[in-house]
């Protein structure tokens, strides 16, 4: 850890040391669970009866400063487990008991990454820390004294099973935010504002982009007319230029025979996000949760020579994978979703090269149509095996070798930004991720180009080659945007719902002036509707400053407004989206402007 | 029935009789099931330990004549229920006992249509037919001496299940082909020659569409890259067409909980084509077996205006309806499908008549699009209520009155053919059927347009009217082509498998002379691919007019044969699929005929 980043941490653990104090003061029953350091902040986990409402986290807040002024240090003590178990059983504090007790019988309490730091896994003594009478199960590190904790704001209150398990106590967590200077947690909490504008949920509610049905289900978007209007022209844009990259798209079908995941070995690792089998006759069907037997069926189906290879097998593929209820959110976490997925069979690895290289040639050029830059929105992460782990990973020490070189090889050839980490690879192969950071600055593997060399065993994928004898060959696994949901859900975040003119679901609306300029605007509509604009006509009885706020908020990308003035020159009036100004052109040179294609930036 | 069609009706019966008395003759062990009429011919089912092999056909054919020669007369006698069993207790005939059995217990043998004419229902008494020494149970009519049965052919075996059930006996159905006159039975012999050419089962195979694999499951099609380009291209012309006509196409998932299909009601009906709810947490959810409800979740997620109606809420949705695994067949009867579904939503009967009129004049561009004519490849049905029978259709006899004139009116002012069909309606209101005939000169309904006044009940679908109430909506229920895979189907059996060059999944295909032809050939098949034609090129090591065989065999529209003289000339040999005719023409030329759009017939 470096120097500041260890001294901040320090200041957000003992906040949370001194939340914990000023919450015994006030509800002396409160049971403490784990209080962890967290991005940008802290929280404790808190059994208590009592329901903590948002004016307890201000008196809270006001404790935590009292005892601050007080100006205790931090001092830590070394105790055996025995005498901690006396100490947290004597104060009645079960849960830190219980972690205690963990760590006795299995060497750690660790559940969750968030819980690291609490007790050193397999220590025979355990560490606490002192602030006045508060004391805590911890191994540091904190502040010298609390004066030193820096600036903090209580920020909000959930829900938190004990140990994540939903089968224990259900405790409050509190969350802090805290930093070391007044500046930094303002610029944070200002950057938090925007992100929650952006908010790719609440957008999508405003913009009428999708919805929800409780009758229908969680996790299970309905796509409303402009949604799949998005959704559509991407679809086809992906799909085109697949085409034109020589991908041969396909379509299989989104349930399959229980037996096809477990001849390809996918069931026991994906058998608990995988739905629950459909008996159909005497034979169990599933929800497929991945393509990539269903392709490899499709390439069983008939014999190939070496001069067919690679062949590149794609498919806009419907998945699904279960997801806790608790855990879905917006488009992201959807308990349904459809991959850009596909399966590029090759005869070696000079092909097995080149493919990935071309697989990253199109992702870099679908995101720069998108408008993301690498190094800044995303990244390559190579995933890289562990040749001792011979559980999760297939072993075949030397084709991992080669594959591992061939992607680092791809990598280092290309002008592009990547990391390498170890221990992250599929069972079947290293695998290169794409990493992006949503606008919260959270980091997440959006997909994968994977290297698999253990499928076509399996499968016995095999090809002709030149010599007329069998080989078995290799497989690209790609996406190319990741699933649609959540490239729609980063793309309105991106954009915060201002979508570029090729994307908008409405590009132009049109605000006639009063009444009577309604036949003549609904006139311009066809027009532009023949040539392919996708436009609105506002003819409500509102002024044309409301319809025009109202558009802005809707973020169409062009106005026409359309009174006398406009009628008798012919000229279109056109405001574009986020300024006031308007300029006056004609109809042809506005279907040009409109009708822009992806192929070229705007 | 008239004159003559009760003549051959009786000549195929009789038919059926002289089978079974021959097939009693040659293994007296046998014992008769049923033995209907059908079109052109005639089945008769036969429970017996020995296998028919096509030998025993040719013997058994030869017997029939044999009888047949002796010239015996059908003479029709009435026995008592009592008296029947014990003629057929006696002679071992325990599957007519049976339907003697059903007749007295439930009124009627019959489980299925095929049946009908075997006993004739609620009878007290039960009529018998001999020949020579031969006697079935049998309501005729017959001929009147056996020599008069008309010309025949044995056809084929099957299995067939003691009255359609899977638990009972497998018996073994011999197919008759009969007709009056011996030209006749050839015309037919030959036209159903040339549907099984057209068979898309056969084609599908031959042209490399689609393919199945036992391990994903029956009845689930595997789309190749040739059938997925098809696919491809009607979806986006459906969905095009459908956009330009004010529809608004939605996305919906493919699954949601059971409640939603209880909401609806529509769960007592569908039950047993639906699948298995598959158990998230503690909820139940359902592949969907129809769209309606998902689209009547989306116009609940926010209020309407009657200025928003009619709203023509579209989607290419992937249903799911449970087939026995015999009943499965090719594309035309699969476990899964998408149908391009519609609902329109109206606020009164104007609005009905006039969408459903706007929706067949849809269906009747796309069909003439598709080479499809109006009363001979497709009609109408007006498929009506039956105001008496409350269990299959919702009670409000003026409601029903009113919805089946607007659709007799609708059909009564386009220049389309119609029938009316009694009791053939929705639960939920009148439809029109649309009804074709496929390659084998069946009948079959396609998919429907349908006038929906209970749903909107059920889901309290409302509209804020001019005078600011609420009113509760009406809905048409509609396609537009009816499932693709069907459509496409019909399509291959009906271009038998040579598609229109816009519809071609390989337009052209390039045929170089010799190797050194290869590179100008591979330049040129580039060139076409940047404007969008989709282009093969055989660069095999066969001779050209093995290619040219193999591209005609492949129906592929264009060929292009590059030799010495084109490279030279600069222009290019046409050939047109099916003609040996060769144009020259120039490369901008060719891409004009080749990228022919589906508005321009050709």
């Amino acid at each position: 850890m470096e120097k500041n980043k260890e001294k901040v941490f320090a200041m957000r653990h003992s906040a949370a040391h001194i939340m914990a104090a000023a919450i015994l003061e006030m509800w002396p029953d409160a049971k403490l669970g784990v209080g962890p350091v967290i991005e940008n902040g802290f929280y404790y986990d808190i059994g208590l009866e009592h329901r903590f409402t948002p004016e307890d986290l201000k008196k809270i807040e006001k404790r935590m400063k009292k005892i601050i002024q007080r100006g205790d240090d931090f001092v830590s003590e070394t105790l055996s487990i025995k005498e901690a178990e006396k100490l947290f059983k004597d104060s009645g504090q079960k849960y830190k008991l219980e972690l205690i007790q963990a760590l006795k019988e299995k060497g750690t309490t660790k559940v969750s990454e968030n819980e690291s730091f609490d007790i050193k896994p397999g220590a025979k003594n355990v560490s606490i820390y002192k602030t006045g009478d508060f004391l805590d199960l911890c191994q540091g590190p904190h502040v010298k004294n609390s004066k030193r904790i820096g600036t903090f704001i209580l920020d909000s209150i959930a829900g938190a099973y004990w140990r994540g398990d939903e089968k224990n106590d259900q405790l409050q967590r509190i969350y802090g935010i805290a930093f070391e200077t007044k500046e930094e947690l303002e610029e944070y909490l200002n950057l938090r504002k925007e992100a929650e504008k952006r908010d790719h949920r609440k957008l999508g509610k405003e913009l009428g982009l999708f919805t929800f049905s409780d009758v229908v289900g969680k996790g299970l978007p309905l796509w409303t007319e402009k949604g799949t209007t998005i959704r559509r022209i991407i679809e086809r844009f992906v799909v085109d230029e697949e085409i034109k990259r020589g991908y041969q798209h396909v379509m299989t079908p989104d349930i399959a025979k229980l037996d096809l995941y477990k001849k390809s070995g996918h069931y026991p690792y994906y058998k608990d996000s995988m739905y629950a089998p459909i008996k159909i006759d005497d034979e169990e069907f599933m929800l497929r949760p991945m393509t990539c037997p269903h392709h490899y069926e499709l390439y069983l189906s008939k014999k190939h020579s070496y001069r067919e290879l690679p062949i590149r097998m794609a498919e806009l593929a419907k998945l699904y994978r279960y997801e806790k209820s608790g855990e879905l959110s917006g488009l992201i976490r959807v308990r349904t979703f459809c991959l850009a997925d596909a399966h590029i069979i090759c005869a070696d690895e000079k092909q097995m090269h080149d493919e990935i290289d071309g697989a990253l040639d199109l992702i870099e050029y679908l995101a720069s149509k998108f408008d993301l830059k690498m190094g800044e929105n995303y990244w390559y992460r190579l995933s890289l095996g562990n040749r001792d782990d011979e559980k999760k990973y297939f072993k075949d020490d030397k084709a991992w070798d080669t594959a591992e070189n061939v992607l680092r090889k791809v990598l280092k050839q290309r002008n592009c930004t990547f990391v390498e980490a170890e221990d992250e690879a599929a069972f079947y192969g290293p695998k290169i991720d794409v990493q992006m950071k949503n606008v919260n600055g959270k980091e997440d593997t959006a997909f994968t180009v994977q290297y698999d060399f253990v499928m076509s065993k399996r499968f016995n994928l095999v090809y002709t080659n030149a010599k007329g004898e069998e080989q078995e060959v290799m497989v690209v696994h790609r996406s190319s945007i990741g699933a649609l949901e959540r490239a729609i859900a980063f793309l309105i975040e991106h954009h915060a719902g201002a979508f570029p003119v090729w994307l908008a679901p409405v590009q132009v609306i049109l605000l006639p002036v009063s009444e009577k300029h309604v036949k003549y605007v609904n006139d311009l509509s066809a027009k532009l509707k023949e040539v392919n604009v996708r436009v609105e006509v506002d003819d409500s009885n509102e002024t044309i400053g409301y319809k025009i706020r109202n558009a802005e908020k809707q973020k169409v990308p062009y106005m026409l407004v359309v009174g006398d003035k406009e009628i008798e020159s012919g000229h279109l009036s056109v405001r574009k989206q986020g300024s006031s100004d308007t300029t006056d052109v004609s109809f042809e040179e506005f279907v040009k402007i409109v009708t822009v294609s992806p192929e070229i930036n705007e």
